[in-house]
C-alpha cells in the first residue's frame, strides 16, 4: 500500500471489504453453531444482522477525536484503533452484555496517510477478533481538519438481564474490577517521555503505559455479574471513580462511602499521588459495581485470576464520603475527566483535585 | 436558554434527556400495541432496545461534517439536524426496513451556540417523530475545530425480506421514486442567493430549495417494495443516479440502459441543465429500484399520490448506456458527488460532466 489515501469512497470501501472479509469467512465457518449472524455487511446501504431469540439489543456509540481523545504525538494508529473500539466494548460490558457487531465512522484528516488508516483498522480489528465482534459497516469521509472517529457497537443481553446504573440500594457493597489510575499514570509517563525527551519508560511502568494505550474491556466479568444476578448496579469507569461513582449514585438516588486505604491505585514509584490518580484518573475501563450485602459471598475474590476490590458501601445520604486512614471523613467531589470540557491539546490532562485528596498530601 | 454551550457532558445529557422524554412517553402510550420498545435510553452506559420476533436488524451510520456536508452559511441548524437524520433513515428505506431507534454523536464546535444545538435537535426530532423513530443515545464532545455529527439508525425488517443492491438481473426494469436533481438545484439556488445577493428565491424554485434542506426519506415505499416482493434490487440515491446506478450494477454484476427522455429532472426555468442535474446531482434520497419484467404490472404507477418513474432496463453488458432522443447511445460515466473526495468548502459543488450529457447541450 502506498502513502496516498484512497481516491474515492468506493475505493476505500473495497479496501475495507478486504479487511472485513476474514471475519465474515469466520462467521460462515461457525454458522452451524449459531443461528444468528451477519446477513449483510459492508458495501450495501446498511448492515443487516440478526439478534438471538430472547435477547435484547444494546446500542452504544463513542467518539474518538484527534487532540481530544488521542494525539498523533502520543498514540500510534494501532492504539487509536484499539482505544476507539475498547470504549464502546466497555459500554456493552457495563450493561452485562456480549458485544456482537461494530460500525466505524471515520472522517480521516487529509494529513494522515493510508498507512495510518491501515494501522488504525489493524488495531481495531485485532481487538474485535479477540472479542468475536464483527465489523459490519460504517461511513467514511476525508476532512481538511482533525481526524474524527465514531464507533458504534451493538451487543446482546438476555431479556431482563441488563444491569443498569440505577439499581444500587443503601447497604450494597461497592467493588471495582482492577487497579485504578493506571491509564492516567500511563498518559503522564508518555507525555513526560515525549515532552522532555527523558529516558525510556522503565519496565515496571510499562504496565501503566499499556493500560493507557491498550485498555482491556471487562466483558467477561460484566457478563458473569449479569448472568449470576449478583450485582445490583453496574457501570464502567471511563471518567474516573469520583465522577463515575457520582453518576451511579445520582442514577440510583443514593450516596456512598469509600475507604481510601482500600482504593487500589497504581503501585509504582512514579505514582506518588497514587490515590489521586485512582480517584480522578479516567479511561481505566474497569467495572464499578454494587452487590447487595447478602450476595457478597457469591462474588469470588478473584475473577479469571484478577482480584476484585471491595472499596466502599452505598448509603442513604447523598454525596460521596471518603474515609482516610486517620478516620476522618472528607467530602469527595467529582474530579474526573470530562471530554465535553477538556482537551488533550491543552496543557496536559487537568484533574480537579478535591479538598479531601489535597488534605491527604499536606 | 442562553447563548452559552453546556458546561459539562452531564449537563448536556440532562438537557438531551428532557428533549427525548416526549418520545419515550409516546413509547409507553403505545406499548400495549407493541411488545418491543425502548428498555433504557439516554443516561446509562448504552441504550437497551428490543427487536421484534422474526425481525432482522438494520444498522447504518452517516456522518454530517461542517463544510463537507453542510455549511453554516447555507444551512440552518434545523436543516442540519433534519438532513443528518434523513441520510440514515434513507439507508433503512433502501433495505426495505422500518427505522426504529437513533443514536446521535455530536462533536460541537466551540463556535456554535446552545441555540444552534437546540435548533439542530429540534430539526432532527421533528423528523424522528414523523417516522416514529426514538432517540435512545449517543455521545457528545466540544471541539475546537469543525462540528461533526454521526447518526446511527437501527431499523427492522422481517427475516429474509431485506432488499439489497445485488439482486438485479438482465431484463429487469429500472425505476426511481421521484424527480431527480432537485436537491442539487436547490443547493445552487441557495449558493447564488447568498453569494451574489440576488433576489429571493421564487416560489416555483422553493420546491428545489426545500428538497435540498428537508429531503424526505422514502421509507413507506421501501417497505412496500420489500413486503410485496416486487423489487429485485433497491438502493437510495445519495450520490447521484450515474454514480449510484453504477454501484447497483457492479453489486449485481450487470449493466444498464437509461432513456434520457424518461429521466425526471427538475422542471424549472432555473434548470436549463435539467438532465445533467438529474444524472449527477446528489442528495435526492429518492429510491432507485429494479423490478423483474413479469412483476412490473404489480407496481402501481403512483405511490401515495407521487408518480414512480420508469427510466431504463438492466442489461447483461457491463457499464451504463444513455439513449438520447435522437436514438444515439452514449456511455454514461459515474459523475455524482463523492463526499470522500470533495468538500462544500471548495468553489461550490463540482459535478463531473459526462461526454454524453455535454453532447446533449451542444
Amino acid at each position: 500500500m502506498g502513502k496516498d489515501l484512497f481516491r474515492t469512497e468506493d475505493e476505500f470501501v473495497q479496501w475495507l471489504l478486504a479487511r472485513a472479509a476474514p471475519a465474515q469467512r469466520h462467521e460462515r465457518a461457525r454458522s452451524s453453531k449459531r443461528r444468528e449472524g451477519v446477513k449483510l455487511g459492508i458495501g450495501d446501504d446498511a448492515a443487516l444482522v440478526a439478534v438471538g431469540r430472547g435477547q435484547e439489543l444494546i446500542l452504544t456509540t463513542d467518539m474518538s477525536i484527534e487532540d481530544v481523545h488521542f494525539s498523533h504525538r502520543l498514540h500510534s494508529a494501532e492504539a487509536v484503533g484499539h482505544r476507539a473500539l475498547a470504549r464502546s466494548l466497555s459500554d456493552v460490558a457495563a450493561m452485562g452484555g456480549v458485544p456482537r457487531y461494530v460500525l466505524i465512522s471515520l472522517a480521516a484528516s487529509k494529513r494522515v496517510t493510508s498507512d495510518w488508516v491501515s494501522g488504525f483498522y489493524r488495531g481495531m480489528q485485532a481487538l474485535a477478533r479477540r472479542f468475536d465482534v464483527r465489523l459490519v459497516g460504517g461511513d467514511t469521509a476525508l476532512v481538511p481538519s482533525k481526524t474524527f472517529i465514531d464507533v458504534l457497537v451493538a451487543g446482546e443481553v438476555p431479556r431482563g438481564k441488563a444491569l443498569r446504573r440505577s439499581g444500587a440500594l443503601p447497604g450494597d457493597q461497592i467493588f471495582v474490577s482492577g487497579r485504578l489510575g493506571l491509564s492516567a499514570l500511563g498518559l503522564r509517563l508518555l507525555q513526560s517521555k515525549r515532552g522532555a525527551s527523558r529516558r525510556p519508560v522503565k519496565a515496571a511502568a510499562r504496565e501503566a503505559v499499556r493500560a493507557h494505550l491498550y485498555p482491556e474491556p471487562q466483558c467477561a466479568l460484566g457478563r458473569f455479574l449479569s448472568r449470576r444476578s449478583v450485582a445490583s448496579a453496574l457501570m464502567d469507569l471511563s471518567d474516573g471513580l469520583s465522577t463515575d461513582l457520582s453518576r451511579l449514585c445520582t442514577a440510583s438516588g443514593v450516596g456512598a462511602r469509600l475507604w481510601a486505604a482500600k482504593i487500589p491505585g497504581p503501585d509504582l514509584p512514579e505514582a506518588a499521588d497514587s490515590l489521586q490518580l485512582a480517584l480522578h484518573g479516567g479511561e481505566d475501563y474497569q467495572l464499578l459495581f454494587t452487590v447487595p450485602q447478602r450476595k457478597t459471598s457469591r462474588l469470588p475474590s478473584r475473577f479469571r485470576g484478577k482480584p476484585l476490590y471491595h472499596l466502599g458501601e452505598i448509603e442513604v445520604s447523598k454525596g460521596i464520603r471518603l474515609v482516610t486512614p486517620d478516620g476522618k471523613v472528607h467530602t469527595l467531589e467529582p474530579g474526573g475527566w470530562d471530554h465535553f470540557r477538556s482537551s488533550l491539546a491543552g496543557p496536559g490532562r487537568k484533574m480537579r483535585v478535591s479538598k479531601a485528596v489535597n488534605a491527604l498530601h499536606d
